[in-house]
């Protein structure tokens, strides 16, 4: 029996601005950094010992990953960053203040981008410093693969691809593997573990800091899933 | 023109306590991270941007390097951590007071295990705590790669190894690269940069913290080198 252990990373800046983040590398707070260090702690103590990493090009996913790890005295573990693992890509929205926006677009069309499964949000010119064509740590992605923005159901799509190729090939080799990532990104792999429909995953809330373990059969079937 | 960066990791907490360290897991002092910084600083001031990353399976070199590339901006570039990049194997010295080892077996013997090139320190035996056979991390190596203990033969000798199978091959993809790692294994790479011979080598001090640039041509050969 296999483990596989999400974690969504703790409170950033922007958290704290109310601003619509994305694949803008912002950086934990302190109080982020506490949430990872106490995750760390109870993995620790739950005798969890994690033996490949993952997570996202963004560092408050890595941070909360190394000081998680820290935390375990496993800063020795293998990594793997990956972009497919970032936070959905929120298009032009990304820099806004989400209240300033519901006031610009009103309650329900933010409600809608933020929640709907296939809603884009307004998307983003290749002018745009904002866009991941203009920045050196995406130089290797394809066209097709720049991001203008994306919907939930795109971030979930390409999730999906480094689940198959990325993460669930090194499961049998390493046992217990840990996932530290982002709401939307980790909502995909739970999506495809727990098999849930577009409308369950809209819904899902994945609390942050709080790993959240599934037990996985020889086949990568959920046998159980909780969090610590 | 490729750039190969080697960085020494900073002061740890057994250079405080004046201990024989090797391959014992101890963690950066604050002035071991301040050095950490301070590289990170003087690589972005030199417009340096490293594109792939090499560290040990120690923390004190893996924070390092956590460190110096969090002050870069450059958290998201791809890490490879590899124990053939760990410090010297100090054998049975591991974890003693250097100047209590050299009350007890004189200064002569102290300074030919420290400073002779073939010269092996006290071997560890496999029941030891101290031996690599005993730790979780060192699980996937063979026999004959667990270290008793190590001269700096026998250190720059797998250090040739990572070199050409690990190192050597990333570099004309990424154009610039950066090892953070330690005294000895640091040493294992300048010689096979710099054709040093044997008594070179020993002599060889590397400081701490100081980003050591080699400007490579496409053969690997060095053009130019110098410290930031």
């Amino acid at each position: 029996m296999y483990k596989l252990i999400l974690l969504r990373h703790g409170q950033s800046a922007w958290n704290l601005e109310n601003r619509f983040t994305g694949w803008t590398d912002v950086d934990l707070s302190d109080k982020g950094r506490d949430e990872a260090r106490e995750a760390g702690k109870k993995m620790k103590e739950a005798g969890l010992v994690p033996q490949y990493f993952f997570t996202s090009y963004l560092k408050r996913a890595i941070h909360t990953l190394q000081i998680a790890a820290e935390e375990m005295d496993l800063d020795w573990v293998p990594v793997v960053k990956d972009w497919h693992l970032n936070e959905r890509h929120y298009g032009a929205l990304q820099g806004l203040n989400k209240a300033d926006t519901a006031q610009k677009y009103g309650a329900e069309q933010v409600h809608e981008w933020r929640r709907g499964f296939e809603t884009l949000p307004p998307l983003l010119t290749p002018d745009d410093p904002r866009w991941p064509g203009n920045d050196v740590r995406y130089k290797s992605l394809t066209a097709d693969e720049l991001p203008l923005a994306e919907s939930l159901k795109d971030t979930i799509a390409r999730v999906r691809g480094c689940w198959e190729e990325v993460i669930a090939p090194k499961i049998p080799f390493y046992d217990t593997v840990l996932v530290a990532a982002h709401g939307n990104s980790l909502r995909g792999l739970a999506k495809m573990l727990l098999h849930m429909s577009a409308n369950e995953v809209v819904d899902l809330e994945i609390p942050t800091g709080s790993p959240w373990v599934f037990e996985l059969d020889e086949r990568m079937n959920v046998i159980k899933e909780y969090y610590l």
